[in-house]
């Protein structure tokens, strides 16, 4: 019934950056002119392309004739209606998006990075004092529309928690290290090979990428700013084979989380780390470099997002609804809503309860179970199953535990292995959905 | 930052209907009152209930100097600003519909049946032309903001196919019958005592429900409207606990799968029958009660939706989404994006190709096992894969076709059962993910 008509007005859009995602939105801006047309009521004409490079070879399909390597003056440009950020990093990236809003103008991000940080919580302030549009759905999860639902759809909702896997590489190396039986040093080694890790892994294999993201969804979630920094992280480069054997056996599978969660009344916990999921959890179900974000609200109830969360494509078109959004409250003279801050505090990590798995290797003689045991008591975690398997040497131990706080269970672990019997103290994981 | 003002202007609401979701509805907008200010930009009022019979007993919270039995002319009142309509069923809801948009007032809805109507075709027609929104989240998969994710995040997207798990009762009927052994009898008996399932489960079990539900899901992700009785719609009531079986044993599991998709460049299938889905597949972790929607899209890739699909209170949060998107946009003069209407056709169910499951049980004697294959051949369906098991006085044949006609099938499974050596020809069903 709607229709493109000739007389839409124009928005003209300053794309910053044409790497993977900034040519896929190009390419999807082009091919679907028409359809973007009818869904944001204006023609989205792209103004201006900013590039650090001129010279660098790029896609046939990206417009010579649009380049520009001052992205600076392209985003105050008074013939800019809009401003897409792709370069991703902090500076310039930051400062871009902060000229570009001053000038009234509304921008979409992907950076997670700079959202993350002091520098994104003063330019989400400065975009809602200003009345302008700063909008990020390309930051989180990729082509999941999470913050529109979170924004949107869950805005007359008390969200309790959220928790999901939100980094694609460390999901699919330990995907491949359950079905395989493999390590994670080999698994490792064929995710680099296929593009899907970075040479150098650490921003996702340490969890630091899944941080940033978590700090991202507890403003967008709970109303509640937070920088990479405040987010509790431990990525997944201790987990073995053996971790997964056993999480298999007890019905469990690992996988690195992120998790958002309110914690009585006033407090706030986001972390990212490895958890045992019960098999039966919508989120063990989620295999390779899919992510999936678990919502849990107060009226909604359970409500799980998945999707993929990268790639230039899925990216792109995260951003283009973005950009149909923008255009929208641009032309309605309207803005996205923005969730109501809420006051708040961050809970110690070392207060946290959860369940544990915890493995050590000890001395296969007589008393030294009693002596573990002992530790585990003195340090109020209490033993819920222990399974004994008898190696070369050593026996292993293989304990499950009730929920504990996580300060105890750290100084179990460091008892522990002040022990003279014990002879290794493997990986500690949250078994996942275990409270008391 | 933001913060409920006393100076926010009013918007009074007018409830038909008191059942479950009302009351729930109810609930929320007073225990939530000041969040929906600071989200929506108005005091949400609740200014009128009407209900059919003002004398049957209510929960306390709900008002009773606010009941009318006179719905027609609360939804005309001036002094209402929006309308949400918790009746149910053709009439009086279509007219009472009808009633409040002509006089401009949005309406927020969570009637599948009357959406999946011509009736509902013609309102939606009307809300577009008098520029008032329509808004029905609530109506297809409860909580699970799939209308507004399909309406706004993925507007720049083609949408492909939209493939779900649209009842929760048939999908807690199947869980049941999967982890226990048990037959649908059995396992219908249990969802009856549970509440789960109505006394006459016949909507449910024989696809009914998730037909209307796919109808409307067709105009919402494809821009083609279409009605319940154009939806090709097979139930659960033949399955068996021996199916499921051997489901588990070939790597599947066994849903009811409401299914829209484009076949080619202008034709659309809109259908629920079970269907054999791999374990790994997403769809295969829905259990119970819970309901799924997997969509593709061009760009966006594969995404999914989960969660609570009925309940008084997760569809009143779904009405509340709705509600605050319905005031935001009365008071900033705008309306919520209506998918371009698309041309297209209905693609012939015999037309569709599928791979089959099918068992037959025939007479344990030399020679009928060509007969059988012969059938098949003849009409034009190959077989992937055959085992045979011995029973007391017959040999049961399971058969895995490659992707196959469905009107080929047909007339295949006719064939087979007027041959004298066949016994028995068990329940036919689609095998997900085979198409060649």
């Amino acid at each position: 019934m709607t229709s493109a008509r000739p007389s839409a007005p124009v928005v003209r859009i300053a794309i910053l950056g044409s790497g993977a995602v900034g040519a896929a939105l190009i390419s999807l801006l082009r091919s679907r002119s028409d359809d973007l047309t009818v869904q944001s009521g204006a023609r989205l004409e792209i103004a201006g392309i900013a590039v650090a490079d001129l010279s660098r070879a790029r896609p046939d399909h990206v417009p010579g004739d649009l380049l520009t390597d001052d992205a600076a003056s392209l985003v105050v440009d008074p013939s800019i209606d809009v401003v897409v950020e792709l370069i991703g990093g902090m500076e310039p990236a930051g400062s871009l998006i902060r000229s570009a809003l001053e000038s009234g103008k509304p921008v979409v991000t992907a950076n997670k990075a700079l959202l993350a940080s002091p520098e994104g919580i003063a330019l989400r302030n400065l975009a809602h004092e200003r009345g302008v549009d700063l909008l990020y759905e390309a930051a989180v999860a990729g082509a999941i529309p999470l913050v529109r639902v979170l924004r949107e759809s869950l805005t007359g909702e008390r969200i309790q928690r959220v928790m999901g896997i939100v980094n694609g590489t460390t999901n699919f190396i330990l995907t491949k290290m359950t079905d395989n039986g493999t390590e994670y040093a080999d698994v490792l080694a064929e995710a680099q090979d296929l593009g899907l890790a970075e040479r150098d892994p650490t921003a996702d294999v340490e969890g630091h990428d899944a941080a940033a993201k978590t700090a991202i969804l507890t403003g967008v979630a709970l109303g509640f700013d937070v920088v990479t920094a405040d987010v509790s992280c431990e990525g997944i480069t201790g987990i073995g084979s053996m971790d997964i054997e056993f999480a298999d056996r007890f019905g469990y599978v690992v996988k690195l989380l992120a998790v958002v969660e309110r914690i009585g009344e006033d407090e706030i916990s986001a972390r990212v780390h490895p958890a045992m999921v019960p098999k039966s959890h919508p989120l063990a179900g989620v295999r390779d470099a899919f992510n999936a974000v678990f919502i849990e609200g107060e009226s909604a109830g359970e409500l799980m997002l998945y999707g993929q969360g990268a790639g230039g494509l899925p990216t792109a078109s995260a951003v283009v609804g973005d950009l149909i959004d923008a255009t929208r409250n641009l032309l309605g003279k309207t803005t996205a809503p923005v969730p109501e801050r809420q006051p708040g505090r961050l809970h110690p990590a070392a207060e946290l309860r959860s369940a544990y798995y915890l493995t050590i290797d000890v001395e296969d003689r007589p008393g030294v179970l009693g002596i573990v045991s002992t530790v585990f008591g003195e340090h109020n975690v209490s033993i819920r199953s222990m399974e004994q398997e008898d190696l070369v040497d050593v026996a292993r131990l293989i304990f499950l535990t009730h929920a504990s706080r996580e300060g105890d269970m750290n100084e179990t672990i460091a008892a522990l292995a002040a022990i003279d019997a014990v002879k290794r103290v493997g990986n500690a994981m949250r078994v996942f959905g275990e409270r008391e």
